[in-house]
């Protein structure tokens, strides 16, 4: 009995210091200042506060595997996949980010499936987003263009054709490790291709793996890597934004 | 019995598909299929399965609180907040959306803080996205432009000035209730101004309010609305997708 | 037997893979950028982010409980307490902060106890640091100058004596609650006294109440009230940074 | 059947000490009493129960790694980094402390990032709070003057310029080991940087690492340790309070 009546008592005064000291002013916050960016004139160029990771002259920014120069060519403003030159990395380490790249397939289209303008963008070296020509090219849906390759097919097609600049707008967080190395938060990607919501805070499962399941191993802040499958992709206008 | 059979059948399974029982094909999956969409030459601009809510011509997409049509001005091509017009509304309901809308603050600039340039995108009428003059025009920082209203700060200031026209890329998930009208998933938000990623899936603690804490109560598909805050600020290029 | 040879190989990879790559740069971080403060030549005074809240001259930032002007006397650069002016409150509200704030106590020295040179700095108007004479003056130590009154008593007793300027450096986490009015981390406090630690990270377990336990009942940002208990406490050189 | 009786005991008081049975007196608690500490004239001075680690003077209460006599040189009343001197720790083992230390970085200013001014101040040996030139000297955030090296980025950059005194407040909660070694709590870092508060209670993930992950390894009080990076960096009025 007792009891009861210091319950109600005390939900009483609750509601009546709740409801009487809330103001506008109570929901009000002054700190901290966001960073002030200067957005680019034309959307989908770099702002100011963005990384550029190729500007259409040379691949300064980039290392082949074992540390050694970028060997990829550069043709009319495009990074091209050259045959026997390998995956490329930014020098850079990254882990947070908004990334912008744009990619090319190849013409006139060769092969088909998997093997017609094979690519790949992977986040952190090993999460990729897929890149192939998916003009008329049928294929498993997690392997088609803008999939988290082997996991997540895209919500939309929006790829339109070889030759055509395809635009890649990704949201990117990283994995969180403890330090025991066990997983603490999971990566989360988010895509648009062409201006085309493709990926909406997808959480991945691990690593890419062509066989097999994703998994996490532990790491801490790792380059991006663009992958050479032995088809003549290019890409361009290629910046990233540490969030 | 039942399940304690189920039980051990699935433990068995999972175990079965060992490393070296795995093939490529094993994470291959062909179904279902993403609908094609074919983007807009110009990004920024309404894709295939977009719905046009204004294309700078006309308010009939659109109608006020009461139901009645929608009486802002159209001018050079944007419609704009007009005195004593109240609010206006889509006709149609929506969900899970990608959404892009512009909007302009008026010019020359008039007043300060939440009184220069005011108005604010409400996803399903009641989930504030701020729209307010963010040139050198200080405020409490989760009430400035890109803000959650009252909840959450953008991650970055990407505004220009007044005169310019700013652009929102917004992607919602709706709040999902149970039949009992209690919360099952909250909303949640993604957001880029002018190509800058100012929110980055941010889960909504509920309604926006002015006064007080925000709040969830059950709610279905709901119209998109506009602000009339006073202040002439105009909007252009709105489309949304259903998602 | 096949599921153990999995999880021992499966552990193996992992540590193979983390320990290859990383790198110096895999742990080094370049955003968010910390905003810039200009500190005060004379550390105490003002940095250049702080809201000075009285500067010697005026009470333009204090109000009364009723709204009205605060009346409490302003003399020899200090504000001090004048009976029958009741507790005086800031017009800002605030939540997270680092608080400077100065005070004396009345000379000669009256009373003794709770009854000499008692007033409070109430951080959100709740929450009490104690003000009092603390030189040679006995009193229950949660009650002492420095303590969290009636919960934590100060680690250690840096008061000097009446009629010499008290310095109180305070850093304030304010305590945090859900849509539902339900408490989700509580009040936090440091506190210095002359440049001595006092309080370290105290966990508040509720309000101030000088009759029973203290508890939490749901609030938004608050103004700093600082209390009139009858004895002429003076205060100078109070300013504040939002966190 | 004891415990059953125990449990209804408690439950029994908890329900009988009800608001109307609380007094005043039910919360006043008189030990026990903290220690009487005379703060010095000016704040920034070592109070009464400082021990002091360098007055200007001499290296006494320092020691090389390997035990020999620090080599340090005192010039102009700072103990200042020497090339080839190696590291200097303090002959006594503390734990729980305040710390009070200032810093100066050397001009003309030379080298820039991690190249400048860098040495550093580390707690127990293993956590290290970061020493730079801050002035105009972009680097990764996280390893900036006043970070938690490799783990935390400071609140705010309140650091002024080289050839000034900075002044660093410190308090230090040592990490908690069981008697199996395993953590039980961790380390716990409040910073001031000239006044301005820049890490707030900051739970460290481990020991300052610069490769991989900070981890945590058993131990005690270990000496306070000051870093040797080759800048001629300079200490001085150094002193500390055990908690």
């Amino acid at each position: 009995m007792k009891r009861t009546a210091l319950l109600v008592f005390v939900s009483t005064v609750t509601i009546a210091v709740s409801a009487q000291q809330m103001k506008p002013e109570s929901t009000e916050w002054y700190y901290p200042q966001p960073p002030k960016i200067v957005p680019a004139a034309n959307i989908g160029q770099p702002p100011s506060d963005a990384i550029v990771l190729f500007d259409g002259k040379d691949l300064s920014k980039w290392v082949s595997a074992d540390g050694s120069a970028a060997k990829w060519a550069v043709v009319d403003g495009g990074m091209t996949v050259t045959q026997g030159a390998g995956d490329i990395y930014t020098k850079e380490y990254f882990g947070d980010c908004q990334l912008h790249i744009e990619f090319k397939s190849p013409t006139p289209a060769k092969g088909g499936g998997q093997g017609r303008g094979n690519s790949g963008v992977f986040l952190q070296s090993i999460y990729e987003v897929q890149v192939l020509d998916g003009d008329n090219n049928p294929t498993y849906v997690n392997g088609m263009v803008g999939s988290i390759y082997k996991q997540r097919a895209p919500l939309a097609d929006a790829y339109t054709k070889a030759g055509q600049w395809q635009v890649y707008d990704i949201f990117w967080k990283a994995p969180v490790f403890g330090t025991d190395g066990k997983l603490e938060s999971p990566a989360i990607i988010t895509v648009m291709l062409n201006g085309v919501l493709i990926q909406n805070n997808y959480v991945l499962k691990g690593t890419t793996e062509y066989i097999g399941f994703p998994k996490y191993n532990a790491h801490g802040r790792l380059p991006l890597m663009l992958q050479n499958h032995g088809d003549a992709v290019a890409y361009r206008n290629i910046w990233i934004r540490n969030l």
